[in-house]
């Protein structure tokens, strides 16, 4: 509805398929594919975790849609999110002002040795596939330095019993950093580690790419927006890069984007700990509405 | 039946329950219990790795006796045995005359850090359960010296997520050693690697014990009956220690015990390539019956 002499626009809440892309890679799928940077078919056919069809799933539980990918362009997409990390608290901050988010590098790994007895097989004549994997836990941390993050979050071993070798398995590898020459350093650096590992430990390592994304610098008008409100609310505020992946840095690529973060307790998330203080949610909200308000203040179109 | 001058023995065929010990531990569960080493009330009461009982288990199997443990007591105990490992193949041997058997330590042990986002969290603030484990690993592989066996075969993660540094990990270790001296003193060199690794890590960790035994001497007298029988055949015939654990080595807490290897091709076994070609299992049997007979020809009483 118009007010004064602003200019009404029409506001969409989306909910985007797979942010997360624990069952379905690559994460935050529904916003890549409606700004364009992955195909409909290509993402609909991705198979998860558990062997089922993204595609198959999405219409058995009625979630499947006819409109066209990028048919709704914003003209600026704003995202309220907990922070997920422990920087506003740490700083004493309310507000974060998001100006820039990692790169992201998921790879998966499978290592294939040989399975044999515990007790039998010499230790020189192992090709144990989970004493490799574990090499390439340990030998990770060396790479994340200087602001690369890097994760081993799900390792499986086969078959997974008490006095068997491992013959094969199965790693997966989540590296990020804000700058994409050290995230390609430390890719690179991976797959020495891999060769090496390999080598030594008479093991064959495949690696499969299940995403990746550059870093991604949010629009600098509108992170000044989400500063200035938050002063003007007298709330604590700092710029911040974001350490975890979101929807908005897909649709940074199709309109101006930024993010507002609020406090996560004790930097804690991705566990039933997580929590984030209601007058801290409330104040984000704030800012966020106080931002689109801005907007369409700002707006000076004929309406 | 009474053949010539020797005394008639009934033969016993035996299937002892839980040899493996996979789904529940100890291993060599049933001939451990007929031979006294552990109770029947607490080997029934043993707790599968998914949850079930062993003793409802046998129920619902109908494999539940009624037969006190330790009712037959064996005047001897063969047992005729794939050799799971690369020893007699290497050395051209048809017949290995097992004169002893490793000791055998399994854990599983339990680690506790914290879930938390892979993007978000900064690599030193991290409680990392699953770069805990994978340390372990790495680590155990220094204490498998001068004849220690050390196996981590099964691993698993919690939440097991892509994006979640892992809040907690079950890993078991499986140490091996014909030398008591020199397995208690990796076992006790595993728990100082456990103490640096969770006070380095920032995670607790529990070891459970799962089972635990002494290294074996068999019989003197069997073992060497056992070469004669293989010679007198022409086939060739080496003394030698069992890395795996057999139900003789319980048995020989009851009675003069021994056991009889036949070669595994490449050492494999645990893994479906496990192979013994048929003249080889035709040569282990005959020199089995061999000593049957000869223990019976050689025995005096009145019949």
């Amino acid at each position: 509805m118009p007010r004064g002499s602003c200019r009404a626009r029409p506001l969409v809440v989306a909910a985007f398929t797979n942010e997360e892309g624990v069952r379905f890679a690559p994460d935050m799928m529904g916003s890549l594919v409606h700004a364009g940077g992955l195909g409909l078919a290509e993402a609909l056919a991705s198979i998860g975790t558990d062997g089922t069809v993204l595609g198959e799933e999405l219409r058995r539980i009625g979630y499947a849609s006819s409109m066209a990918p990028g048919t709704i362009r914003p003209a600026a997409y704003l995202e309220l999110h907990v922070e997920q990390g422990p920087v506003l608290e740490r700083d004493g901050a309310a507000i974060g002002a998001v100006e820039d988010l990692q790169g992201i590098s998921w790879q998966r790994l499978r290592i294939e040795g040989r399975a044999n007895h515990a007790g039998t097989t010499p230790m020189a004549l192992r090709r144990d596939a989970g004493h490799a994997a574990a090499r390439i836990v340990t030998g990770l941390r060396a790479l994340a330095t200087g602001g690369t993050a890097a994760t081993v979050g799900s390792l499986r071993l086969e078959p997974d019993a008490i006095n068997v070798i491992s013959g094969a398995a199965v790693l997966t590898v989540d590296l990020r950093d804000p700058d994409e020459g050290r995230l390609a350093a430390a890719e690179a650096a991976l797959a020495g580690l891999v060769a090496e590992v390999a080598a030594e430990e008479g093991v064959a390592i495949t690696t499969e790419r299940l995403a990746r994304f550059q870093p991604v610098r949010f629009d600098p008008a509108l992170v000044a927006r989400i500063e200035q409100a938050a002063a003007k609310r007298g709330l604590p505020v700092r710029r911040m890069t974001s350490g975890a992946g979101h929807d908005a840095q897909m649709l940074a690529r199709i309109c101006p984007s930024a993010m507002i973060f609020v406090p996560s307790r004790d930097g804690i998330s991705h566990n039933p700990a997580e929590y984030t203080a209601p007058e801290a949610l409330v104040a984000g909200a704030e800012v966020l509405l106080d931002v689109v308000r801005g907007l369409l203040d700002a707006d000076q179109g004929p309406g």
